[in-house]
This record gives structure tokens, C-alpha cells and sequence, in this order.
């Protein structure tokens, strides 16, 4: 039986164990911690960035994946060098760990994104500002998610700390322009070692502070020309890194029409959570299969409709996701609650709602209100 | 978190373990054996039959559920005196445990069932097949499955040895008319404790040897009177019998129009296994939810057309089925695999295929194509 590890415990290893076990795939996991959301698969408990470690858990399996992008290069290099099978590997995973590789990729592969530049002094911000209508995004080129590592700032002197830091040992910084954009479209596909891609719809995402909140698949008017460009977009980029496994590449969909690469994430992804109800293979199975360089499964929905609502924060009165079960089931039977196995902190991803169906305006109704159970708490 | 305790660590277990992890549910497996196909969740490894080994794995869960029905009611009713949930509980597995009592108690109920009679010895057998065209179905009230227990006789000395069994301490004998019929049905439904029901569509079963081989959900003309009929016998046996957990009804839909009870299960069951890709709620999920009394899911079908064929021996060569995925996986990108981690053995069931579309014809082709990648090797 083929083992899959995976280097980290988080909710998206979580989500791979259903999948391998239908497939009768082995799944180990390196877990942060005895308590971490995958601890039910989890057969190592240690450091990510410990060579060691790591290299003890990966001689046990036959292909090493990631539930996150944050195993050094070094480490995974040191795989590499053992004839340990890495997937996506070091060369791929290099573009999704630091973003000024990455904006100088795809502008190399002529792919679209937005105005950009590194920034080593506030001499180089301030005239990036300058010319960009006084606003920008700063970004630390590693280190950031979910919102962190990433200001907007109107004056070069609001990120001194960072360029301090950048000027010592810290995260090299890049600016951005501020992308006027009518809404946030991710596109999601998978790779396998052979060349084999599929792609799912493109979706839309709607994100609050900087984390994502909500997913509506596919994204409403992008029958045509959008979801053609978003396509062609994630799979350049897919062979242009030479990722393997799950790619979700975010996009901005500009107030002037254009389609731009905002960020990647080489792993299953939160805009691709609704595929575990609302396609034929979820993420999770292709991630799967595609770092085992199995044929990949369908993409195509299930239903006209799928949505997801992210559960943030929970219940802030000690009570747990499973207690608001009762009320929440009772009124929303087509809500499918997917819930990672974490302890309530105010913004915490704690899980996420999927609804599935023919009637956006239906749809989109029952995940929130059955996610309102437990984020408004 | 609740913990849901299952004893029988089979393929049934096995398939609940998903669902409870996306629920954030724990599940607890009393196993057979080490390497059970449910031993990802096996917290004790023993014999289901002692009584002591049952009580310390009960004490640690919060609901007692089964992946087979051969546990003493002896032990259950010590489960009981200890004010520990079992679901479904004694009362009602009686009646999935022995034939004779089942028979007799839906014929109490008024429901549909073959001509039957109980059987002490040949002079009886041989007057139950006088009146019944010279030929009868003689089952052991106890300890059948999967068509052991069960031979179709023309003459009462066909059964000599269960005769003789059954006059010491062997299981009872039964003798039912051999129905002729058109086909055979399963009607799934799921029951809470507080009464809550919830049925799926009626389907069709296709038995090879008296084992499952196929199920197509839902069954082929049956959008009018057939789906009432077999919904409201099972819905009368659920509540008839105080199922709690997921029922299925075996039915026979006679040559001559009527519709009779043939087997029950009192568990997820074989006929439901398309519900993990075809129905909104699967009866593994549905399961744990009914006996954990939380709000019952959506029946509702995802598709137009669902079916399941079962990987029965696998094989026989040495190989796994996982070296066949990738011939199989690259033809059937809409199959989903589903595989059990067991032995191949001729005849053992390892694992299944679901395929859902909006085209029947299709679906079987690839349902049953994609099954025998692995059964005809």
C-alpha cells in the first residue's frame, strides 16, 4: 500500500485523511503538536524545520506532500538529496515561499500581474508611491499569510520596521500597486509529475480581513471569456513552476477587466474547500492522487452551486462547535459541516460549511445562516 | 467532543470514520484484530462476545453503535444495566438477530412478508413444502449472512444436519415459501432516538451467490406507488421495531405486484453505499448522527442516477488493488473508489465503486467497468 506523507498537522492534512482511506492509501503525518487537527493520522510529532526530524518521518513513506509552504529549502533539499520523492518540490515550492521569486517568475513567463518592485529603503518606496498614486501593497517576501505580512500604506515611513528587519537578517520587502478590483477569483488545479493537469471551475472568493470568508463556485458571469483566462492563467503557471499536487492561484478580476496573479498556495486550498460536496473529485483525493502520480479525477460539479462559509472565531462562551450542532442541523439538513478539530480563539479558522444547489440565492442563504451558528457566538 | 463507540472493526466502521472526523466527532472502534479495515480508529482490539471486554471499551464513549449485528444479548443488556447508550439497543437487534422473532413480529405489525413457518423437524418441513408447490427457503434463525444460513430445498431431508443441530443447541429453523420476483429492493431509512426519519430513495439490489453485487439508486420505475410502498413498510418497521441508526429492508418486489419484507439490517448497509457519492447525506454520516439523537441530514439525491458495484475477490495474483488504479483511475475519472484495506480473498468484498450521473446507461457501463479492473483478475 502506497504512503503518502504529509509535513504538518494542520486542517488540511485533516482533510486528506478521509480521502486516502476510501482510496486505501497509507496517509502519515508530521504533526506540530499531540493535539493537532490530523492527529488521527499522525505517526511523528516534531519540528518541520529540523532536518532530522524530517528526514526520520520521510524515510517512512513513499512520497513526501505539505499541509503549508513553510519547510525550509534547505530541509527539503536534503529530501531531495536522500532520493526522497517531494511533491511539489523545492524548485516549485521556492515561488510560493518568497513572492519576490515569485512576481519575477510569472513576469518572466509574461503571465499578468500587477505593478511591482523591491524595496530596500524608504527612498525606493517613497518614488514607487510616488508614481503609483501614492498608495501601495508592502509584502514581506516570506513569512506572511492570511493576511499577515502585507500593509497598505500611503506613506513610505509605515513599514520602517520591516525595512529595518529586511535591512538586518529579516524577510526581504516588495511593494505593490493597490489593485483596484471588482471582486477576488481563485483557480484551482492539479498537476501530477507526468504532466497530467485538470483544472475546477473558477471560483469567487470574498475575503474579510485579509482571511477568506466565503467561496461561491463557480463565480457568478464566468461561463465565458473570465473563466477561460483564469484557466489558462493557473495552468501556465502550474507548468511554468512545475508545481505538483494542488495549485490555487488568487486572482484580482480589475475594475478595468483584467485578470492578475495575486498570490499562490502550492496545497489544497481554502477556495477549494466546497469540492469536497460540490465535485466530483475533491481537492483533498486529487492532492492525493496527483503526488502519487495517479491519473486524476473529474473536476466537474456536482450541482449548479456550490458555497462555502468559513466558521472564524466560534463560540467565546467555552461552549464547543458540536454543542450548536442540535440547533444548527435542525434548520439547515443540506449543510454539510466540515470541522477541524480546534479549540475556539476569536478568528480561528474552526472549520467551514458547505451547501450544494441549483438556486445561488438559496445556496448562498443556507451556508451563511448555518455558519452564523457558530461564528456569531 | 462526543464520542461515538463502534464494536466491529469492518468495512461499516471503516466508513464511518470520515464522516465523524468532518463532523468533529470521535469515533472509537472495538476491533477484531489489529489490522481490521477500521483500525485507523481502533481504540481496543477484542472479543465481542465477552462481556467484560465490551463494558471497559463501552465506558470510554458516550454511544454504543455496531458494525455487525452478532453481539449477545446478553452483553448488550449488560450495557444497559450500566446506563450506557447503545444504539440500536437490544430490544431492537433481537429482531436483526433472529429470523424467527423478526418474521413473527412484523407479521404482528401487519406488514408484508413470504409465506413462513417454523420447522422442528422433517414431517413439518415436509408439510410446509407440500403446501408451498414442493419448494421452500429453510433459514437458521441465527448466525446467517451474506446467503449462509439459507438453502432453497425440494425435499425436507436437504437439511438433515441443521435439523439435527437445531434439536441440540443449534440455531432454530425456519421455512419461508420461495418467492418469485421480479427483483429485489433495499429501502434505506435512518431513525434518532427522540423519532426524527428520514428515508433515501428505494433502490434496486442485484444479488450474485446471495451477496450484493450491485445497487442502482434510485430503482428504475419506481417515482410512483413501489417508492411509497417500500418507504412506508420501513418506516413501519423502524418505528414498529424501535430501530435507532440506519434500517435497511430488504424487499422483493413479487412477479404479482406486492411487495414483501425479505431481510433486515440494522446498521449502515451494503444497498447504501451510493449514498457517500449520490445523496446529500451519506448513511455513514446519517448514522452517527441517528445515534448520537443530533438533527438528521438531507436524503435527497445529488444525481439523477447513482450505482454502486461492489470489488468482490479481487486479485488473485499477488497484486493489490492499488496497482490497478492506475490503468483503472486514467479510463474512470468519474469513479469513485472506495476500498476496504483488506486481504484479496475469492469472494470477499474489498472494496466498491460508486458513479453517479444523470444518464443510466452510462453509469452502469462505468460503474461496472471500473469494478472490474479488480474482480475478473
Amino acid at each position: 500500500m502506497p504512503r503518502v506523507g504529509v509535513i504538518g498537522g494542520g486542517q488540511l492534512a485533516r482533510m486528506m485523511v478521509p480521502e486516502a482511506l476510501e482510496l486505501g492509501i497509507e496517509l502519515h503525518v508530521l504533526a506540530e503538536s499531540d493535539d493537532s487537527p490530523a492527529a488521527i493520522s499522525a505517526t511523528a510529532v516534531g519540528d518541520y524545520r529540523d532536518e532530522a526530524t524530517v528526514l526520520a518521518f520521510a524515510r517512512g513513506v513513499d512520497v513526501v506532500t505539505f499541509d503549508h509552504e513553510h519547510v525550509p529549502q534547505s530541509v527539503l533539499r536534503a529530501l531531495e538529496a536522500e532520493g526522497i520523492a517531494v511533491h511539489p518540490g523545492p524548485d516549485a515550492l521556492q515561488y510560493a515561499q518568497d513572492k519576490i521569486l515569485m512576481r519575477r517568475r510569472l513576469q518572466e513567463l509574461g503571465l499578468p500581474v500587477p505593478d511591482w518592485a523591491t524595496v530596500a529603503n524608504t527612498d525606493e518606496l517613497a518614488a514607487f508611491l510616488a508614481d503609483h498614486g501614492g498608495v501601495g501593497v508592502v509584502k514581506t517576501s516570506r513569512g506572511g499569510y492570511d493576511g499577515k505580512g502585507v500593509r497598505v500604506v500611503r506613506s513610505a515611513h509605515e513599514v520602517d520596521d520591516w525595512l529595518e528587519s529586511a535591512a538586518g537578517d529579516g524577510p526581504e520587502l516588495l511593494v505593490e500597486e493597490l489593485v483596484s478590483f471588482r471582486r477576488e477569483l481563485a483557480q484551482l488545479v492539479a498537476r501530477r509529475p507526468s504532466g497530467e493537469i485538470q483544472a475546477w471551475p473558477v471560483v469567487e472568493t470574498v475575503q474579510k480581513d485579509g482571511v477568506c470568508a466565503e467561496v461561491i463556485a463557480p463565480a457568478r458571469g464566468s461561463s465565458g471569456r473570465v473563466a477561460e483566462v483564469a484557466e489558462q492563467i493557473a495552468l501556465a503557471v502550474a507548468e511554468g513552476l512545475g508545481v505538483t499536487g494542488v495549485l490555487a492561484v488568487e486572482l484580482f478580476e480589475t475594475d478595468d477587466d483584467r485578470i492578475l496573479v495575486n498570490e499562490l498556495a502550492m496545497r489544497p486550498h481554502n477556495s477549494g474547500h466546497w469540492t469536497q460536496n460540490g465535485s466530483v473529485t475533491s481537492q483533498f483525493e486529487q492532492h492525493v492522487r496527483a503526488v502519487l502520480d495517479l491519473p486524476l479525477g473529474a473536476t466537474a460539479p456536482v450541482a449548479e452551486w456550490s458555497v462555502m462559509v468559513n466558521v472564524l472565531g466560534g463560540p467565546t462562551d467555552g461552549s464547543a462547535l458540536v454543542d450548536h450542532y442540535p440547533a444548527m442541523l435542525a434548520q439547515h439538513p443540506s449543510a454539510k459541516m466540515h470541522a477541524y478539530g480546534k479549540t475556539p480563539r476569536p478568528g480561528r479558522k474552526l472549520g467551514h460549511v458547505n451547501v450544494v444547489g441549483d438556486d445561488l440565492d438559496g445556496v448562498v442563504y443556507e451556508a451563511r445562516a448555518a455558519a452564523a451558528f457558530f461564528t456569531t457566538l
